[in-house]
């Protein structure tokens, strides 16, 4: 079963990463860009057994700093 | 006007990191994970006159590293 885990910062997060991909976009020429957040994208392969729950423990232990970040638990196409 | 711009990992690439959080998760007794592909999620804010193509071609000069990864457009909700 695949699983996908999307972990982004918390709003009013600074994102250094993502301020300086909007700079480099803005280098480049590309216009009408506002703003970039950068965020992780968890693909898991799990067994049929394991449930949201344990995902969710999975996040909160190691996947996602919950200190500055949320993260969201989706079943993937 | 919001997009989100999934990179990931082709198929067959070697994927370290997404090793290490899989040997980590067995570490701390997560059973049932066969698998785990860490991948960017990348959340920009665009001018609604900023195409599909236009951001295709930011992800080919910048934003994804196309020799190695694929990567994906949505418009997220």
């Amino acid at each position: 079963m695949k699983k996908r885990i999307f972990v982004t910062l918390k709003p009013g997060v600074l994102d250094p990463q993502g301020r300086a991909v909007h700079h480099a976009l803005d280098g480049m020429g590309f216009d009408g860009v506002n703003d970039v957040r950068i965020g992780r994208l968890i693909e898991l392969d799990v067994a049929d057994t394991v449930t949201d729950e344990a995902l969710g423990e999975m996040c909160e232990k190691l996947l996602a700093n919950t200190v500055i970040e949320n993260y969201r638990i989706e079943g993937s196409e």
